[in-house]
């Protein structure tokens, strides 16, 4: 199916009307003109009469989930050595699995695997770690511009307190690199570069300013870590001595600035840092499955909405070790209730439609129009198939919704169709 | 295959040596005789030459998993009404969905979707609530019977603080439809009553009295539900003032005492309460996704470990939202260290070879010989098919088990085989 035909599908479409709430359209048509969806109907319109259709009957229909911050190089260890502090499951299998992206055979064995799993998962774009390797991460974006995928991925930058198999030799290197790359992946068209500096311990202030730098010229999207657990945070105070905090250390390199940053983690961050976080426009990537299994702790998103914050809910594959976005979406909910009744009685708890609008419009911004079947914005539409799950009682589809947020784990796949920008990227049918 | 029979079956064979780790006996034979383990050999010994053998190939072979606290009847509503504080989500779900179970059409329809989908879980026994229906409960009994699973069930008991439809017209009638139930539970073999008061505030003293004169009389065993949530244990304290507490409330009903009782939850006992329920060796069901779920808290477990509690793992259906006790394995880990880095840093979080304890001998043990693929266990074991989990790099079987644990979310099913007291229960190959 062409992204510039125009098409319709029909089933049940939900979407949220804002944050708080969900609303469901029954057995309604959306349709697809390039790429884009040109509107929502309880009944085609006659000036679509003779268009391809497809009807998914009682299924739901769905706006693509955006997964806002995962690490391809990690998803081959996901859910393994959870049991280790952060240091040693680091230098265990995070360090010596990204080492090995040096090799462009292992690479594509592994990115491979990744970017299979991806096309069947929930999520329809992905703001996605590779690793310092020039040629792994083109490689990686060229296998996810081949499966219809849309997406920000970067080269890492590191070019201090890292392993020296994945340290960059110098921050000139390191830019030089970043530039040359950049420039290659012009050839792709759903898949564009976006600048990582790993976080600030990992950067020397010469490649931060320097990445700064080429983020003015270019234009360029910027993700990195933000907060993520005590000690980095502490950690990030002695090596910046000059800035108030964390977040005005990102600043004083300039690299906050001008649109399309996201930030991942963003634990302890204080109001007076999220007012900050928040004049810059800058993104917040949640991700409670990593922030319970590296002991990080439990973010305050109840201020982030409230804030009315740019923020979005990331797997962050593999200090998460669910790449499922619905079974991160549960446990986001899940944590909030126990930060709330541990922590800080004043935050509710999120809830389901709060959780989805984070999925899908809340991340989904980042990449314009994305994150919801209205007019106007990109086609991108998961059509799920929830018959497997019975029940003795007719449910509503809210509460199909529902059950499915909380029912698809980690390695769950509960998706008929995908469309990405207008294309048909999956289809259980032709699988199966 | 019948359960008297002699076989063997081949695999990587998976269990505890102590609750803090775990061994793999790489391509080995675990014999059955008479239901249970004969013996665990590299090789099929000569004196068992020609009996029937199953070679499993590269798959992990585990023993049965018990989950020791969920309730049949909710298992129709998990995952829905999340949102709900509390006392909204019984009033909106459990009470009318409980109240269904007076219709047995009803109840047929919904437990036939439970007890099949308890038969492709991970888990082969159950500690399990029905409702307060006798004919229904007994339904369920049978249809747990007939699928060749091993359980606890229980007739619940309830006659105050409940809605009128479901609260039993008066103790005496209560316990006469107890005993009436008990007896009619001489037809099964594997799955067996266990008393079943709700827990204080929905149970008068004279029931919880009476179930204490019955424990006496026929030793059954017994399960309730202690200290969930403070607001609850305010409550008990109110409703037990001649009590120094939750704890000592049950005492003096004398239900503690002659072993095989199971509390669910137990958030928030004290060391002196602990040392109680040590004393009368009382089993604390750990149920971490209701307590984040309900908003409860997070048990200390660290603490129960070290001081040698009996304790296993409890899906807490529906609570807790799944079903897979890997799922909840997984997340017992994840919210012992949210405990450790939010609450109380004095305490560990559990570790992956900890929690495979709890699930398999800890909460076995309630059923004797339980839980371990060792000489002289009752043969329970699952067959484990990873095949669909690719990576890059060759696993450890360890590893391939810490990823299953991790990976396989409420809905996963990766169960290739289960054997309950040498029956086989399912094969996913007679269903294919």
């Amino acid at each position: 199916m062409s992204a510039e035909k125009t098409f319709a599908i029909k089933g049940h479409l939900i979407r949220n009307t804002d944050p708080g709430s969900l609303e469901v359209l029954r057995d309604s048509w959306a349709i697809c003109e390039g790429g884009v969806v040109a509107g929502v109907y309880p009944v085609l319109p006659e000036k679509y009469a003779g268009i391809d259709v497809t009807d998914y009957g009682d299924r739901l229909i769905i706006p693509g989930l955006t997964d806002i911050h995962l690490h391809a190089p990690q998803y081959a260890f996901r859910g393994l050595g959870m049991d280790l502090e952060l240091l040693e499951w680091l230098e265990t299998y995070a360090f010596p699995e990204e080492s090995k992206y040096a090799d462009l055979d292992y690479a594509e064995k592994a990115y491979e695997i990744f970017a299979d799993d991806l096309v069947a998962s929930v999520s329809t774009r992905f703001c996605v770690y590779g690793t310092v390797h020039v040629e792994a991460t083109v490689r990686l974006m060229q296998m996810m511009e081949d499966r219809g995928l849309h997406a920000l991925v970067g080269k890492v930058n590191m070019d201090r307190n890292s392993p020296g198999v994945l340290r960059e030799s110098s921050a000139e290197q390191s830019l030089a690199d970043t530039r040359a790359w950049a420039e290659e992946c012009g050839k792709f068209r759903n898949v564009r570069p976006i600048l990582t500096p790993r976080f600030i311990p990992t950067c020397s202030d010469e490649l931060m300013h320097g990445l700064g730098r080429i983020r003015k010229e270019t234009g360029m999207a910027l993700q990195s870590h933000l907060s993520e657990n005590p000690a980095e945070v502490a950690w990030v105070i002695r090596l910046c001595p000059e800035s108030k905090g964390y977040v005005d250390a990102y600043d004083s390199f300039g690299v906050l600035d001008g649109g399309r940053v996201v930030m991942a983690h963003c634990v302890y961050n204080d109001f007076q840092e999220l007012e900050t976080l928040k004049t810059k426009g800058v993104y917040l990537a949640h991700c409670p499955t990593s922030n319970s299994n590296l002991s990080s702790g439990i973010a305050p998103v109840r201020m982030w909405l409230d804030l009315g914050l740019n923020c979005g809910i990331g797997s962050d594959i593999a200090g998460g070790h669910s790449l499922s976005l619905f079974h991160t979406m549960a446990h986001a909910i899940q944590t909030s209730k126990l930060r709330r009744r541990i922590l800080d009685g004043s935050l509710a708890p999120l809830t389901v439609p709060e959780v989805f609008y984070m999925a899908t419009r809340g991340g989904g911004s980042l990449f314009g129009k994305v994150g919801d079947l209205s007019e106007g914005y990109a086609f991108d539409a998961v059509v799920l198939d929830d018959s497997r799950m019975l029940s003795p009682f007719p449910l509503s589809q809210m509460q199909r919704l529902e059950r499915m947020i909380y029912q698809v784990g980690p390695d769950g796949n509960y998706v008929h169709a995908k469309y990405i920008g207008g294309k048909l990227v999956y289809s259980a049918d032709k699988i199966r």
